[in-house]
């Protein structure tokens, strides 16, 4: 094959569709007489907020066009109610690295950073902060560093610490689905820890875009105002909540699998020389893959392994802190499956071979 | 038919269709090839920007999800540009009735409301402002009065106004399309008038949602980050940009067609005792009709009028600031072309005699 040609498989995430197929899966699973929604009216967004919030255990959730969004709004309105601008999260929280600073720019909010970017942060760590916040922002699993999570009693104990404080608490739930396996618990366990929860809808449910945000309803109920506020109460987004629908159906079941799986190539992987993953093993579905080696060789490497197996090992290869030390991302879903341990373990020795 | 069902037919707008018809519709369109997007890049996305920028003459445009999110952000980058966070408007803007004070409460904003809500804002107001403003938006249709379009020789001696004075110009297009039968213009040569303009892809083009903002390729850029901030650069729109290539596609053409028609009913309406359209002749597509009676009778007879003819006149009876006069808001388009002069004069004719 070509290195031009997109591979067929690839290790990561679920198998890559086209617009068309996507759509054709939507036709093929909608009710033909389902009446679009509009402005976030209209059983095809209620069904799927009365799912959510259910498995959230919380009393109401909206359907957002995205987390961004979602989460501005749950820490806007626990500053306002709380008279007190200043949030606390992780130092790779979503807003701080990823939101263009849209906490500030938009909603005049203030961060403290809690912790050190390259851990979990620990009660300790919250004990250490000098400045009131209205709320804390914990994010489950960290995925910056690799989908790491919290031990239950660690994470009972700093969402009390909070509590203790009449801090607010919000739960980046991004990867929230992810975190069963690890946690043996259902979702409004979890989720009962924290005032407001935002969940995913795309990601490992696979879904074309657009997030939930759950909590009291009156908070909910002001969410909406938000929203209508960012631009993100849209005229129509059946095609967003019906493929959250498919989502969870097809996908929520299969968290133990996907886990399985990461932590069978997490073992296969680290028992190769110059690999190490984090965490190891893998707390949920996700690792991050360090591989000594030049950072140009190996990706030259992963290139040729495509050419010559139709596989992608990984889609983008980054730089770590540490020279000479490249990183990337695996999220083990649909795709990974379609793997077994031998082929996994072949094809990463001849990517190290190739590189070296 | 018992009127708890919907009529097959209605006066106003495109025929409705189910998420089913509109989902079919888009997977018997779209190349089977087509690549899904990937956070606003991807060639589903940029083949519609360069599309909307060339019908605008304008270098650059961005799709955004809704003309709420794309307004504030023109209107945001004009404020920081010129040191100014004043902006004046129209009292009947959008954004002054619809987004729930969201340019003050999430960017600050002040504004000045220009003229009069009960008609048009001339040349005399904008003199008549008092406090430096960093940007005008204009509205054409101004739709809140039945979408009226001041004459081609006054909107050059406004936008002259402002560019004498270095105030910036924004479009508020969201049924800029239906204005070229008035203006008899190209879209180009009426938005070359303005600095910034955005368009909607819903409305008379019948797309799933959406909206884009075109303006100076610096300025687009710039939004570019505001939409992240906003939390409305989504992983994937190609449902809404696949949607609004096929309303381009098949409506753009239509403009001429509608208008006339448009100007049939409401020929029709106003000859009718008791009946009055505004603007009349309409300038556009859209008219607003005024109706003397009971609102509830009037409301009643609708129902009655529909269990009849399987054919509702209007969505929202609504009341006016004159006592027993109740108002609709009539958009002509695809619906409209199935009913001809003489079932329209005996729809309403038989809705006046039963509301009275």
């Amino acid at each position: 094959m070509p290195s031009n040609d997109t591979p067929s498989r690839r290790l990561g995430h679920h198998p890559k569709r086209t617009a068309h197929e996507v759509l054709a899966d939507l036709v093929t699973s909608v009710d033909a007489d389902l009446d679009q929604d509009h402005y976030g009216s209209g059983d095809v967004i209620e069904k799927l907020e009365t799912r959510v919030a259910g498995l959230l255990g919380k009393e109401a959730a909206v359907l957002m066009p995205s987390g961004t969004m979602a989460q501005q709004i749950a820490l806007r309105i626990w500053c306002d109610r709380q008279d007190l601008r200043r949030v606390a999260f992780h130092p790779t929280c979503h807003l701080e690295l990823h939101e263009q600073g849209a906490y500030r720019e938009l909603h005049g909010l203030s961060s403290t950073l809690i912790g050190n970017p390259d851990r979990l942060f620990t009660i300790d760590d919250l004990d250490a902060l000098r400045e009131p916040v209205a709320a804390v922002l914990f994010e489950l699993p960290q995925r910056e560093i690799g989908g790491e999570l919290p031990q239950w009693e660690d994470l009972v104990a700093m969402t009390a610490w909070a509590r203790d404080r009449s801090v607010r608490l919000h739960l980046d739930g991004a990867r929230l689905w992810e975190t069963k396996p690890f946690y043996q618990r259902e979702y409004a366990e979890i989720a009962a820890l924290f005032d407001t929860v935002y969940v995913s809808f795309y990601k490992i449910l696979g879904g074309i875009a657009g997030a939930a945000l759950a909590g009291p309803a009156d908070v909910i109920n002001e969410a909406r105002v938000w929203q209508r506020r960012h631009g993100g109460n849209l005229i129509h987004m059946y095609p967003f909540a019906v493929s959250a629908q498919l989502g969870l159906d097809r996908c929520l079941g299969k968290m133990d699998v996907y886990h399985e799986k990461a932590v069978e190539i997490a073992s296969v992987l680290s028992s190769l020389s110059g690999v190490s993953v984090r965490p190891d093993p893998p707390h949920t579905n996700m690792m991050h893959v360090f591989i000594e080696g030049d950072i140009d060789a190996l990706r030259a490497a992963g290139t040729q392994v495509a050419d010559e197996s139709d596989a992608e090992l990984f889609g983008y290869l980054g730089e770590t802190v540490v020279p000479g030390v490249a990183r990337f991302e695996l999220t083990v879903a649909d795709s990974a499956l379609q793997f077994d341990e031998d082929e996994i373990r072949r094809l990463f020795t001849r990517l190290l071979d190739l590189a070296t």
